[in-house]
């Protein structure tokens, strides 16, 4: 099953190879995975903002929240931050209602990353306004996710969940770990 | 790239074979495939109903509204019913933000149904209370995808978009016409 191994590798990573640089092509394929994805009621209202260079990357970086459970750490360090985003961002003249679009938008491009030999992180606590503002991001446009992506430099390991406790944490060796519930847990009946 | 075809492939699907029937299993591993899935904040709070039997097929299916844009079509006649459906529910008591989750979630199984040989559609136009009664879906749960699955029967074009018009169509062979946005419109710089 060539798509479970994909979605397998396909972590949430948020330490990099700053120095490894992606091209704006690669992005452009990515997002074309989207384009081609589920859209509710097929109205299409995502459009994608892309950065590839260190100038906009360094522009974006300072708007994304990172990692809520890890108290001390306030996102990766000059060296280990992406080297590109993929902002999505909904077209209030289509829709003001963009459902999950997003959610499948995303997942598109993250599968596609993978498959690129990259990796990142769906980020949904952002600094909107400052975003806004920082890349003049006009008002009929919501900002709803940043992809940052990368070149991984982290060993991302799923756990089997304890005591109901989701909080991803950091072992000595700065491996990431997840808890994640169990299939039998997620599949109910009534 | 192997997982652009996936995608490419991965259409809604709206006609079956309801002769062939689903393996229970083969929607237990599609829901693994969600479960390896990002979660916002890595809280998992969706949770999912399985049904195969034809008689499970019964109770949900009155409860879908098919493809509004279809104008003189309510849904697939008996014969070209889906023979399985996931309905992703969200657990009030881990969480009330799903977020994009269920988003995520519905593309991993969507194109983990494609590699299984099957097809269908992502549905969150739902007589919520209907299906609650019908299933008896406790209160803390909240209804928020089906997904219809099956063997598809019919073929699905990928089209231009002309003057802007989102909304799919059949031709005279039952042909289901999309018509997608071009990339170099979806793809924006300010």
């Amino acid at each position: 099953m060539i798509l479970k191994n994909l979605i397998f590798k396909t972590r949430s990573y948020r330490r990099f190879d700053e120095s490894f640089r992606i091209e704006e092509n690669t992005l452009k394929e990515l997002v074309e995975l989207a384009r081609l994805s589920a859209s509710g009621g097929n109205k299409q209202p995502l459009k994608y903002l892309i950065c590839t260079s260190p100038e906009d990357c360094r522009r974006v970086f300072p708007s994304v929240i990172w990692a809520a459970y890890l108290k001390d750490w306030d996102g990766p360090e000059p060296g280990e931050r992406p080297s590109g985003y993929i902002i999505i961002i909904g077209d209030n003249s289509i829709t003001e209602a963009f459902g999950v679009d997003h959610g499948i938008a995303a997942q598109s491009i993250m599968l596609g990353a993978t498959e690129a030999g990259l990796g990142g992180c769906m980020i949904a606590s952002i600094k909107r306004e400052q975003l806004r503002n920082e890349l003049k991001i006009p008002e009929r446009y919501e900002i709803l996710l940043i992809l940052a992506l990368g070149k991984p430099v982290e060993k991302v390991i799923i756990d089997e969940i304890k005591d109901g406790d989701v909080k991803y944490w950091r072992d000595a060796e700065k491996n990431h770990h997840v808890p994640k519930r169990p299939l039998n847990e997620l599949i109910i009946n009534f």
